[in-house]
Formats: structure tokens, sequence, C-alpha cells
């Protein structure tokens, strides 16, 4: 890869007031080229995500992006979902009431899209995954060679060490599809896990909100609208006068990984009882004597710290930048 | 209580080299009186764990304390028993082949010894578990006013936010009948949890088990014949050149509590799948929307901290003192 050829991502993503702020940096983001979003249901069901990504494309002049609708379903088919529309809106974006999008999504579904695309250029793209790990697992399902041909996946999940933000042993993403999740850590693939331990440690106070909101840029603009909701919602349940930048965090370790560290080791989910959604990182400072589910597996890499005070101003320069 | 009159404890047990090693700490702590241990399995079978404890109260001249059998299956009773006499050796004691004991357990089971002597002192025993926990859950069982009447059960279990020590998920104690462990954590008892999170920083060295060696102590010399099982095994798994002092922590938080520190939470035990025995405290940081099955339960003391040279310095002490 010549040095300035921008890396190629895909976001897959449950917009999602926090998804829209990684999308809106993404696209200010040189370092990076959006080739398409795929959506999935978290935050909003997936019809809504969808809609959304559309809407957030629109407003930001880039129809030239595809978007590929992804699973409404979790991949074992009979979970119950679970939409945080508490935590965005019941909208997805703040209850603002956007009018609908023009644009449609493309044909396919999220999980050919983003075979396709792996085949295309193999080794080459990056999926950011902002919400449950549906596509990724049904695109690891459909082409066995997806896991070896995508780039990276760097993704918004777990909770390591840390309790969840679901529960205390679950955060949202992981709980959303821990059967897909599970599949995804383990299948191979180049993945970057950046958990809670690590999101909540950057945080967009009142005051950064303040400067966007006196700022020309007219992604800060957008934003600031639909952030009360969010802040409300962080207030509510942590007390706290600031907003986790989750999927912001994510998207720019795929943009400039050195802004955090990691550590790599096999990481499993759980799948049931009352821990269900828990991430657990094999650390390797012991060797068992029994065979455990961590045993020959494939390893993945998962963020440990992070350059908090770069990341948020990063995520705000790009934002205000018109 | 007057100042100066010992704690009571039973030492519910599995011995098992650390074993061993606790109950000559507490036998040599004027600061508690031994009114009792009960046995159970874990790092051997129950009834080699009962011959265990006769064999080291006649080594140490304490025939005087009653001994009752635990329980020799899981409080679900299908689970196959996980025995850890890889760690110990296959007589729990290093291989040692000591001569059968002369005496006998007590007629009484060991949840109706704990039942017993909580109704006798209400308020002022505390058992020290340092297996797993079935004789404690079938103590709830029994009767319902035991985790009022007991004073405390301190208990040798769970890794908090560290890898376990089965596998990357479970401590060998709360995997050895993870509902039990979920029965006596959420009974409303006062217990006080040391976990691996806290035992891995206490570690008796080559160096120490040299001075022992040398020290002129019974109990010392008895263990310095018992621990090449447990430091082989500690070399072979953890690549160190020492042990760590599980029971004995567990045993001097109980003697006395100011040297660790605790944090204090709702503990859950998930009792199936791959994370089966893991321990999650949940730590009151956020406020859930959802119900989760964290809520409403009584909480209990985790151990954080601890000042391991004291910790190391006092069993090293009481072990030499002859």
């Amino acid at each position: 890869m010549a040095v300035n050829e921008p890396k190629k991502i895909i976001i897959d993503t449950d917009p999602g007031i926090d998804d829209a702020m990684a999308i809106f940096v993404a696209l200010k983001s040189p370092e990076v080229e959006v080739i398409g979003l795929t959506t999935i249901y978290g935050n909003v069901y997936t019809t809504l995500a969808t809609r959304n990504a559309l809407h957030l494309l629109e407003f930001a002049g880039r129809t030239d992006i595809p978007v590929a609708e992804g699973s409404h379903v979790t991949i074992t088919q009979g979970t119950k979902l679970r939409i945080a529309d508490f935590v965005h809106g019941t909208d997805g974006l703040g209850n603002q009431n956007f009018p609908p999008p023009n644009g449609k999504p493309i044909e396919q579904s999220a999980a050919a899209f983003l075979v396709e695309q792996a085949n295309l250029y193999p080794g080459k793209v990056t999926v950011v995954a902002l919400g449950p790990l549906t596509n990724i697992a049904l695109a690891i399902k459909l082409d066995p060679a997806f896991a070896k041909n995508i780039g990276q996946i760097v993704l918004l999940g777990g909770a390591f060490a840390v309790n969840g933000n679901v529960n205390p042993a679950a955060e949202a993403n992981i709980f959303g599809d821990p059967d897909a999740a599970d599949m995804v850590f383990t299948s191979g693939a180049d993945v970057l896990a950046v958990g809670l331990n690590v999101t909540h440690q950057v945080v967009l106070t009142d005051a950064d909100r303040d400067k966007l909101t006196k700022s020309n840029g007219k992604f800060a603009q957008y934003l600031c609208k639909i952030l009360d909701v969010y802040f409300s919602y962080h207030h509510d349940a942590y007390s706290t006068k600031g907003v986790y930048l989750h999927d912001p965090t994510a998207l720019l370790a795929a943009v400039n990984p050195s802004l955090l560290t990691y550590t790599e080791g096999v990481v499993r989910v759980q799948t049931s009882g009352i821990t269900r959604g828990l991430t657990i990182l094999y650390n390797k400072q012991k060797r068992f004597g029994e065979v455990t589910e961590w045993c020959d597996k494939p390893t993945a890499k998962v963020a440990v710290t992070v350059d908090a005070p770069t990341v948020v101003n990063l995520v705000m320069e790009r934002l205000m930048d018109s």
C-alpha cells in the first residue's frame, strides 16, 4: 500500500448518536476512505438503522457511499432483541424527527457486501463494527475465506475486567448477539476489540459540547442538536456531566492504531446464563493443565489503554472543521 | 466481646498443602480459637480431607478440636467433582504417605455442626472456608437463620477481574460448586471473599522456604517436607519459584481484617457454560435501567488489596515458633 493511500473502511453501524459522531469523524478523516455502511440492530431496529445511515450520508453530502442493510435478527434467530432507544432516543438520533431519506439501501445484504468487498480488496478492507456482530458473523459463515480476506475487524465491544453497561457482566454490543461475537473473536481474523474498559476513559464534557455548539462546522452543529438525549442518559445512569465516546474511539482505533495500546489473547464470550454476553480474555499468565475453552483458538487484540485527550481533541477538531 | 477474647473460628477445609499451612497458622494465632474443622472435597476427595484434617490435628497435638465430615457431592449432586490432586499430591499432603490418624470425625455432618455452633454462639463464630462452598450452602439450607447467626464467612474464592486458576474464567473453589457459591454470596450473611486477585500477590519464595527449613518450629519442619509438590506445580504452571499463599491469606483475613482492604457489592456466580464458576462483582458505578440478576440481592465484601509482606511474615513467624 502506498504511504498516503487511505485505508478502506466499512462501518457496520446502528445509528445511534455516537455512531453518527463516528461516521462524521470518519468522513472527515483523510487517513480512511469509507467504502460503505452496513446496518444492524442495537441502538435501534435494523430498519431504522438503515434509514438513519442513509439520512446521515445525505446530510453529509456523501450519497456516493453505499448502504447495505444487515440482519434483523441475531445469528441464532431465537433471541429477543435488546434495543437501546432509551440511550439514543426513539428515532436513534436524539428525537429530532429528521425527514425520511431520499435514498435506498443497495440490494445486497450487509454480509454479502462485506464478503464482496473483502474479496475485491483482499487484506485491504477494515470493518469498523459499532453494533452487535451479527453481520460480521454472517459474513464469516457465508464465506470461509472472509476471516482471511478481511484486513482487520475493529469492534466496539466487550467489558474486559470491568462491569458491563447492560448489566454488571455484559457490554451492549456483545450482549446483543453473544453467539455472533464468540464466532468473530475466534474466527482467526485480525480482530481488535475496544471495550468499555477503554471507552469509559474517553469523555466528551459539557465544556467540549459548548465548543461544538459555537463552531461553524456543520457536523458539530448537527450533533449538538442530537446530543441532549445522550447527555441526559449519562447523567441519569452514571451521574456524569459528560458522555462516553464509545464509537468514535473505536473508529479512531482504525484510523490511527497508535492512539491505543493493546494486549493479545484468546477471547471467549459467555452465551447463556446470568453473565450472557460477558467477554473473557485469557492473559496466558498460567499454563492450564486441563483443557479449557480457550485452548487452540485464534487470538484477538484487546485495547488496554487510550490516549483519551488526543482522541477527544481529534473528534472535536474533525467535527468542527467546516 | 471482651477485647482479648479470641474469635471462635471453624475452618472448612480440603487439606491440601496450603490448607495445612492455614490450619497450623490458626493454631498458633492467639487472636482466634479453632472450635472445629469441617471437611470438603476439592484438593482431595472428602474422605481423604477428613483423614488429613484428623492427621494434622494429631500432629499438632490438638485432638481436642472436633472434625465434622462434610459433603461428598456438590449441592446439585449431579456435577462431576474436580479434584486438584495434581497440585497437592495424591494424598493431598505432598505424597508423604503419613500414617492413618487414630481419631475419627464426630457423628454430626459438617453442615449440622456449622448450624449448631452458629446457634450456640450467635454472631460470634467465623467460618473460614478454604474449599468449595457446599457445606456452607447446606448449612444455609438446613437452617434459614444460619446466615444471620453466623458471625462472618471468610472464604478463599473467586477471581475478581482477573483470570481464574481452573481456566481463564474460574477459580478452583468457586468452580468446585458454583451453585453453592452463588447461594453463599447472596445469602445475606456477612461474607468476605478473598480471591486470586489478592492471593496472587502473596508469595512464599524459595528463600522463605529455606528459612522454614532451618527453623526448629515443628510446623515449619512438617511443611517443608510437604511443600515440594506445591513448589513444582507453581513452577510448571506459573514459571515462578514461589508458591501462592491462598489459604493462609484467607485465614489471616479472619485473624486480622486490617491486613487487607475491601470493596462491597453484590456478587453473583455463573453456574453454567464456558465461564461456569466465574464471579462478577457489581461495583455500582452505573445505575442500570433494566432489571439485572444483581438487583435486590444482599452484598458481600471482596478483598481488593493486601499487605503481602506482613502476611508472609506472619505466616513464617507463626510456623517457625516452636
